[in-house]
């Protein structure tokens, strides 16, 4: 990297979500000077004159909350997983994405582990200053195209959403028969270093990967419909895949 | 626990596969007089003449093996998740359930974490002798019940081999960008962190949870059929499961 960027030493935060609240938080560890302000409210002249502007409002807001503001000589960026950096490229002349691959839910006392930060610039001196910046947040910083970045959106929402709720289900179940969800956590662990090392495809094991269909009979009866749903669904492409894995082999 | 039952001392482990390696690998790490025969050749009259005999076949494979075996005075256990106890009944007059808790996959080199054993016994002799086993192999021994037991592999099929297609999912959408599949990990960790101190449902995240009909529908044109179907029956389940948590507040 080159010095020929300018450092970004103010920041205004847009929007009052997760986002928002985290970046807000881990800049002011920083020691950064950085202010949150809500996307609601007017937004007045001097609020603007930041370095950076972070816009960190819902996708669909994102326009809206822009449309608004006069940008001078700030840098524009937003924090969205899968909107693409052109949309902000009528409002300011330096401008890019600054995306925090993290799941954030306030009801969790987080530890910020060493998240990754997407970020893309419309230049190569934006490109720097928002580099420099993130790398004072995290260690962990990828420059990330906007066609890439929604298919990291994309893979997150498998890898976190959907996960997370199936281990609800898992903790469900077991709670309907008075047995500790803590009884899976070895499993889980040692699954989660398994796809760490390994193709997860290659490594699945289970009754659908058996082909098993009379456990697997035996399972959809003990569910309701929702969770005879996922079971089933699941459960097919287990099977699909891992038979089209042999075929290739 | 009283010491009134008699300490296993040699066993021998019937079968061929995942768990049979498992409990021979471990148990001979441990120094214990352990050999494990297949359960498709002879089997002859001195190799039953252990402590402990485990049956470590596939669950429709147990009736056909324990048919063949003449069981003197050893104790006789299975190692399913889902068969009940009593499908040993009529082949020995000490019988039980020795099931580990583990995701076994050869591919991978394990290290054996403190895995959880679930133990069942049909008197209160025999399960002492197997808890007194099973304590040399894990620190996390449980007394489970077949009906429990059931429910914990069903929970384990969710837990553990549905997440991991899932995640084998989002490492094969990120590998058609030439993205890493690391990029992910902090996220992954982060999640499982979640769940283990939170409901899950209570801390879920993602377009689904805010019923983000626009990035729903964009993420479904970025997926092929069989990962669409995924998508939506999850995203589906996510909403549903969120709008009747809505209702209970």
């Amino acid at each position: 990297m080159n010095n020929n960027f300018e450092e970004i030493q103010s920041i205004t935060i847009i929007g009052g979500g997760n986002v928002a609240w985290l970046y807000n938080h881990i800049m002011k560890k920083q020691g950064l000077d950085v202010s949150c302000i809500s996307s609601r409210g007017e937004i007045r002249e001097e609020e603007l004159m930041s370095d950076l502007i972070i816009i960190a409002v819902s996708d669909n807001a994102i326009d809206e909350v822009v449309a608004r503001l006069n940008i001078k000589e700030s840098i524009l960026v937003h924090t969205s997983g899968s909107m693409d950096m052109e949309v902000l490229n009528s409002y300011a002349e330096n401008y890019g994405v600054f995306y925090p691959l993290q799941t954030i839910s306030k009801l969790v006392e987080l530890n910020f582990p060493n998240f990754p930060m997407c970020i893309e610039a419309n230049n190569k001196n934006t490109l720097n200053s928002l580099f420099s910046l993130a790398n004072k947040l995290s260690d962990n910083v990828y420059e990330i195209s906007s066609f890439q970045r929604q298919y990291i959106h994309l893979a997150a929402v498998f890898a976190s959403n959907f996960t997370n709720h199936i281990y609800g289900v898992a903790k469900e179940e077991l709670k309907k028969k008075d047995i500790p969800f803590e009884i899976l956590f070895p499993l889980i662990d040692q699954s989660i270093e398994k796809i760490k090392h390994k193709n997860p495809f290659e490594v699945q094991t289970g009754p659908a990967k058996r082909n098993d269909s009379i456990i697997m009979e035996k399972h959809k009866t003990m569910l309701d419909e929702d969770e005879r749903e996922i079971y089933e669904v699941l459960s097919n492409m287990i099977i699909k895949k891992q038979n089209s894995l042999k075929q290739n082999k």
